[in-house]
């Protein structure tokens, strides 16, 4: 089910057949190189989020530039990155099926993995399966620091899972995962700052907990691009997970910035490369790409160059661009667009299309594209 | 970037890996059986659109049973359909790039093509890559019956249209494409004949000075899954292309049924089978399939079983349950979702998984996942 890539090394931008996932390589570079300069003075360790950009060779450039490792969303994706030459692994995520567990045992024999927990007898059935294969796991267990997603909801109920890890023999208690999500895309920095500051507290308060009943919590992982100023500020945390830094889309677009020099500053780096393939219905423009080609759940796309023209993802296979009188958008012509939002839209391509200078320097395979499992 | 699929043949349903497309086979059995019942004492002839299903097998199993051919949205669809056996496929949309016009021609030197224009330039530009291969191509020309969205704006247009393909080497003018989208999703049956009943006036004008204009049209196609009873009413259309009616979705489960027997009237066939991965934030049930598992378009999935609970497609990979006191929702638990929107839900996978009785019967490739070009 893999389609052709849309160019080929060498070839001028304009000659990339549409619709297509491209890579600014110049705004990239400057993303990746940039995250560092922020997160090294903090003495913080930054293990960046595959899930949003799924590609082995991405997450290779991340760790050459400082990254310790990476995470994953997902037990496929997290296998097809070890595979991809990835050597340090956390996977963010509860896994509570028999055979996803023993694939984690499975994985933990090839590269270091992490698991989050929040329950029990899940925890007991990854030492089972882990011990199997005499796999040893390092395990967080995952709090609820407000996003009422997943996680234990008090430091007594994380006293008492560090504990069953503790008492497992093939598992490591770790430390804590502890990511607010919801909190990135809030959007004034008084909104996110009082949001972590809240996360920081209740982090504080299940550490404090752990200590008390003798566990040490190595890692504290969380945070996100959105947050990444104010999760820089809490010492609650010392391992970093933004991955939107990298491409960044339209939704972080509209984050308004905060009062220090960078504010959340990275810059637009992913583009949907789309045509106009009809222009037909008058004081209108008709693409290639709708919902197949864009996600839809943080809105619509901007069209990069033409901000003023509103883009209308108007079905599975079309954008709607309404024209004013003056606007010159003619048939056949290219546009690249900035995705509503970057995880979901990487997941429906296969290929990268990386520019620089309009001309096609890499094309990466989205190797985790479609890892759903 | 193919994923390894989530099921074995002869596996039980209790044992597919999640999340999974799954298929009820019975119910799409019924389906596909129900349309021709319905198409057939019209006379009219059907050509399923394989923009939803994406795969050959599916179409080759409307094709047994009465399908002249199918429908294709994009070209490289249209490719991997041919190559997968279908020998008589319409293109219902606009290609105006020279190099994916080449792929055009080259295509229908093996099989039955059709492509639908509503510019000369790019006939003409067809034309010359057809000439090229000495490909003769059977053209319709779009009108806009309403959606605003391809298609010539008037009968004069088409007429225009019409003499460029008359006058073209390599082309055959062969009748309209006069499709409405958005009608299908109209939720009363009183909105839905009326927009119908707009769109065959506008046919019929056109037809009307076609012949005029010395122009028969052996082929007025169009129609969906949501109009179909008001479509097979008017004599204006002489070929469908319903595709959504073999799985259906949440958003027409939201349609009102009209008041004859059978109404819409097709089943729910298509599901997510998603895992609960966590339970740990009290009243809430979170689970493995988020915004890369399901469309979000059209709104969340209802739980096939469980209809009174709101679940709420919370991030990319979750999904969150909200749980009253008395719900028996417990982790690990395997849930069936039927997806808001069948089309971009089914481009999110691999493969489909055909259950039948409990039983994995068929495993079938989405041929065409992520054939956007």
């Amino acid at each position: 089910m893999t389609q052709r890539p849309p160019a080929v090394l060498g070839m001028p931008i304009d000659e990339i057949d549409t619709p297509a996932l491209i890579i600014d390589l110049a705004m990239y570079d400057r993303n990746l190189d940039k995250i560092m300069t922020m997160i090294n003075p903090s003495g913080k360790r930054f293990r960046p989020h595959a899930k949003m950009h799924k590609s082995p060779e991405i997450a290779l450039e991340q760790i050459k530039r400082g990254a310790i490792g990476i995470c994953c969303q997902k037990l496929s994706e997290a296998e097809i990155m070890v595979e991809g030459g990835i050597k340090d692994v956390l996977i963010t995520n509860q896994i509570v099926t028999r055979s996803k567990l023993k694939r984690v045992a499975e994985l933990a024999l090839k590269a270091k993995i992490g698991l989050c927990v929040d329950d029990a007898g899940a925890t007991m059935m990854l030492n089972e399966e882990c011990a199997k294969q005499n796999a040893t796991l390092s395990v967080l267990v995952e709090i609820d620091v407000g996003g009422h997603r997943c996680g234990v909801s008090s430091p007594a109920e994380a006293v008492k899972l560090a504990r069953v890890i503790k008492n497992a023999s093939h598992l490591h208690f770790n430390g804590l995962q502890a990511y607010h999500g919801s909190a990135q895309h809030k959007r004034t920095p008084q909104e996110r700052s009082k949001i972590i500051k809240n996360a920081a507290a209740i982090v504080r308060s299940t550490v404090a907990a752990l200590k008390k009943a003798g566990f040490d919590c190595p890692i504290v992982t969380g945070g996100g691009t959105g947050t990444l100023i104010h999760d820089l500020k809490h010492l609650e945390w010392n391992e970093l997970q933004c991955g939107s830094y990298a491409f960044m889309d339209a939704d972080y677009g509209k984050n308004q910035l905060d009062g220090s020099h960078f504010g959340t500053g990275f810059d637009h780096a992913l583009f949907i490369l789309t045509t106009v393939i009809s222009t037909a219905v008058p004081m209108n423009a008709t693409t290639d790409a709708g919902l197949k080609a864009l996600a839809s759940d943080s809105g619509n796309p901007i069209i990069h160059g033409y901000t003023h023209l509103p883009y209308r993802i108007s079905s599975d296979e079309h954008g709607c661009i309404a024209l004013g009188p003056d606007d010159d958008i003619v048939l056949g012509q290219r546009l690249p667009l900035i995705p509503g939002h970057c995880d979901p839209t990487v997941n429906l391509y296969d290929w990268y299309v990386g520019v620089r200078n309009g001309v096609v320097e890499k094309i990466w395979p989205v190797a985790a594209r479609g890892a759903l499992s």
